[in-house]
């Protein structure tokens, strides 16, 4: 993932307190032949596990997972924040701290869409601290379904989301690791 | 667009108040075939008109926007409704009322990413009021960019947000034109 890479290197911006803006590319405006690409790396990764459904979080994991659904061939979920009125009272709830909108947020996935006998890929824009993909993993347990993995477009390996979800014995992947994050710079693998 | 109506048909479920629920394969699950084809038809249809960006609102314009986006090769902008720590404080910014969530919302789009010089196509799920796509195209107005058109997977036309666009002087594309939607069942051309 060369592009992504320089993508990062060349348009990723370090705004301090460990964030690194990707709005020109990932988040906000969507560069969609990088997306493309990372949605076939993320396939070919995790095909060979052979999972059913594509699991996110609204709203930057719908583009990564989008692109990752579509190579797989699987429906993707993404887990809601907010209840529309299309949603059915009961559902698989948890929450998980957000590092760019400071508060708690709720992640909500109906059983209409998730059963018990799906294989379920976990995919996002950013493992962090790995909350939010802790919390997707736990919409999988309520659910009875088996979990496959988790890929995300960049991991902060700084922060150590790694060992957080090694727990639960999947594989865990990501397409660029940033290794340092400070105003002299970043680095990037 | 056989497939489309198909599954409105078999699958969209009406929950009164004008609301029709397609959360198994457009909200909240997306059947990703379903939307490859869907991009594949509105990049088709606006293809003509050169468009150099797509625009949409979170959350749910994504999956079709960045579907079309893929197919047109040009960027896609989600303009997001709660302002994330790595938007910059001066945005374009307008606001419109949500049927299904029972709210006004905000929508925001960073100078950044949409600068005067673009051709801007509006995509979003669905063309009932008007009201957000209407928003959005206040937003390209605001950027200084010039307007393409609107294109939707699902327009309700007893709703009448086609009247609304119409002013706008562009074509308004819709994949599937539902008439009806009455206890008695779902009418889709």
């Amino acid at each position: 993932m060369e592009r992504l890479r320089k993508a990062i290197m060349t348009e990723g911006k370090y705004l301090g307190r460990g964030i690194l803006k990707v709005d020109s590319f990932i988040n906000h405006q969507i560069d969609p032949a990088l997306m493309v690409e990372i949605g076939q790396e993320l396939a070919r990764r995790f095909m060979p596990l052979k999972p059913t459904k594509v699991l996110t979080a609204e709203v930057s994991g719908i583009a990564p997972a989008i692109a990752t659904a579509m190579v797989l061939g699987v429906p993707l979920i993404f887990a809601r924040k907010t209840r529309p009125i299309t949603m059915p009272a009961e559902v698989y709830h948890t929450q998980a701290p957000s590092h760019t909108k400071g508060s708690i947020v709720d992640l909500m996935v109906s059983p209409e869409v998730l059963g018990p006998d799906e294989r379920v890929l976990i995919i996002d824009d950013f493992l962090a601290r790995g909350l939010t993909l802790q919390a997707l993993a736990e919409l999988v347990r309520l659910s009875g379904s088996t979990l496959c993995g988790f890929g995300v477009i960049i991991e902060k390996s700084f922060e150590d989301g790694r060992s957080l979800l090694s727990g639960f014995g999947v594989p865990v992947e990501s397409l660029a690791v940033i290794t340092s994050l400070s105003d002299d710079g970043i680095e990037c693998e």
